[in-house]
């Protein structure tokens, strides 16, 4: 626990806030959530503002579920709900919020909206989503490769939008672990270099290592998780263009047999069944899509716990 | 509590999967929920997660009272905030929720979308309305009618949309019980056939009768009962033609002094005063209807009991 | 107690239905609220349904937390979801709620919304603002005046929009306080004549005073406590004429230096910097707005507990 302990009080907007240490330290606690048994009360008293201003499901109620089953009151926040909706600044939202509640839960189109948050809360803002990170995800994300893997270092390849949410958190998460990680993606959606240089630099000291392909068959050799992500995510505005550039990263059954044969694939959902991904591979034995799904709750736990109690 | 014991782990899509005895077994064990003396930790550490398509005060209200009042939480999802919105799947969705919470409770246009929500969920599905069925309206219905009546065999006489939901399961209820039932209502809006078929299956084992009339005033004749709903349910297109046909089947008066001169007035409200019912009949002493929606609430409860506990 | 024991089983729908005693013994209640230590079960199996008509952050969230951290859960009924969108009544709506929980908590566009409830409801209905009042609201308001300047008499003085439902329920406050309260407003937009008729009838009791000015500078003369709010509240229809009138009465640095040295600046928000209220006032040390947002928390708990308790 006493890693853990560095995190309370702690914002968690992106992984790049985490070392190596912290975040394993999150994934040791969340299988002891799965797995052991941990008191029932260690949000007792303790209230998370939710805000939400994209659709969700498995991110809001695996948050809502963490936080009653700590014994914690998860209240959500329509933000069309809010006087934010009137116009009231994200400050005052935040400094409001904090005299109220333990935590803001936030999913949000502008990673600076969670920033601007952070900034004025005086109480730890926790990153439901944004366009540039999805820190929850990929924590259960790794969370369940080590269910499958254990903790051998492993190869996980990302096929399609590599500039989304998904892959920059995962990227992130992969460095942290120091695992091999590569991206197959049309050069126009490679990652935020901003985002590439901090892996990178991770991966110095995790022994990682980082490749950027156009080539999607290329990428996928050798790979233990093929992982992709719709082509639109929310907010995503050229979808016709996407549309035309993004079938040869398909995850298909073609392209899973060219991996490690022991391959598994990996989807954060709602995916676009014929898009991304095709059937026959997303209702395989290759995925384990809805058991990184459940993760979600188990992991979330962990976070609220390191941050709130 | 042997009989409420075959009922666990199973969805509540409508009354006819039930028998006699396990629909029996639920009113006697909302009598204690609502009479006696229950634990109030049946549901400690379950969620409920409720998805609605449609307002809803009563059905949104009861279960989420109910829920609580047994130690679980109750989640209320509003459709348009979920993923679903976005396109995504039931399967998906039913497949998730089933990893996150206990059951799922879910008030629908279609009939088949609970329908494949429980195909695919591995966790109980609960009818909170469909185009088709309303079982939780009906079990408070007949729950209100023994408050009244006792044990005994009542006519229950029901006025207006045959077609509609409330009269389907109420029919279904009442064949369960061994009721007689009349529906008086315009030809086209008599019930699906269907239900009709198996209502007459069941009153055959039940010893009920059923009778389907065009002429409201011999319906009524000897009823305990009085029961009508909105002629323009949720979701009902032709309520220029609907207007035109129904004003016979009004409950109005002269109507309910037909009946026997003990006579119960039914509806589940909402209730369009002047059009199904009058003003005089809906705030009468005939009426129960706020006792029945009371009994929403402790009937909620046993079933909720009954599926997860 | 015994004071707020003559509140349980009332309404809340304004500050001129209580006693100055009454008053002050829920002002004293929320004292133990906040700093002492007061059981965490007093709601404990009750339920409080909240009604949105309007979008909400401090009362939402702090009438939220308030009945969940007593024991009790809060249900956010949005109305959109209700078939109150349908057409059903209030009184239904009343009758029913009063079925299934044990306080209905509304935010209106009307106070004649608030009253209907009131009127059929057998439970006690709280307002959390309407177009008319904002009792709540001036609980906190001058629980917050307390803890700054203790139990003495203060002047407090409201500029801007003197109609609006915050400066008419802390007219009634003050009044019952025995505070001086003076208004400074263009002569269109004075509080209503009704409510500063009975605010008189309860200085004569108390010792207030009270005095309504056109001028702005006259009347922050010697003030304690400037107070302001937006001169567009939801709902005001005459936009463009208010932005015209009112600037003379903006809280700027200059009014709040003619106001005695130790004046404190207060607030509802949410605020339109620059417009009512300057930044370099709302975020100084003169202000003690984010103070009075937090005790909405606290002085909620003694409302509750009172009338539900």
């Amino acid at each position: 626990m006493s890693v853990l302990r560095s995190l309370r009080g702690r914002d968690f907007l992106t992984l790049l806030d985490l070392t190596p240490l912290e975040f394993k330290a999150l994934l040791r606690r969340s299988w002891e959530h799965k797995y052991g048994v941990v008191p029932k009360d260690l949000l007792k008293g303790k209230y998370v503002a939710g805000i939400f201003e994209k659709p969700s499901t498995r991110t809001r109620v695996s948050i809502s579920v963490a936080t009653f089953d700590l014994g914690g009151v998860f209240l959500e926040l329509p933000i069309s709900n809010l006087q934010i909706a009137r116009g009231e600044s994200i400050r005052d939202t935040a400094e409001v919020l904090s005299r109220f509640v333990h935590a803001i839960a936030a999913r949000v189109k502008q990673q600076s909206t969670l920033e601007e948050l952070a900034k004025w809360a005086s109480i730890p803002v926790i990153n439901l989503l944004s366009d540039k990170f999805h820190p929850l995800q990929a924590l259960a994300d790794i969370f369940t490769i080590q269910e499958f893997f254990g903790d051998k270092k492993v190869k996980v390849v990302f096929l399609g939008d590599g500039s989304a949410n998904t892959n920059h958190s995962l990227m992130i998460a992969s460095a942290l672990m120091g695992y091999d990680y590569s991206v197959g993606a049309p050069k126009d959606y490679w990652p935020s270099s901003d985002v590439v240089k901090r892996v990178e630099e991770i991966m110095k000291k995790t022994g990682g290592t980082l490749s950027i392909l156009e080539d999607p068959v290329e990428a996928v050799k050798g790979a233990d998780v093929i992982y992709t992500d719709t082509w639109k995510s929310m907010g995503v505005e050229d979808v016709e263009r996407r549309m035309k550039v993004f079938p040869p990263y398909q995850v298909n059954m073609e392209i899973v047999k060219k991996a490690s044969p022991r391959v598994k694939v990996m989807h954060c959902q709602p995916w676009y069944i014929g898009e991304e991904i095709t059937e026959d591979v997303a209702y395989s034995e290759y995925s384990i899509a809805f058991e990184q799904a459940e993760n979600r709750l188990h992991t979330a736990k962990a976070v609220l716990e390191a941050l709130l109690s």
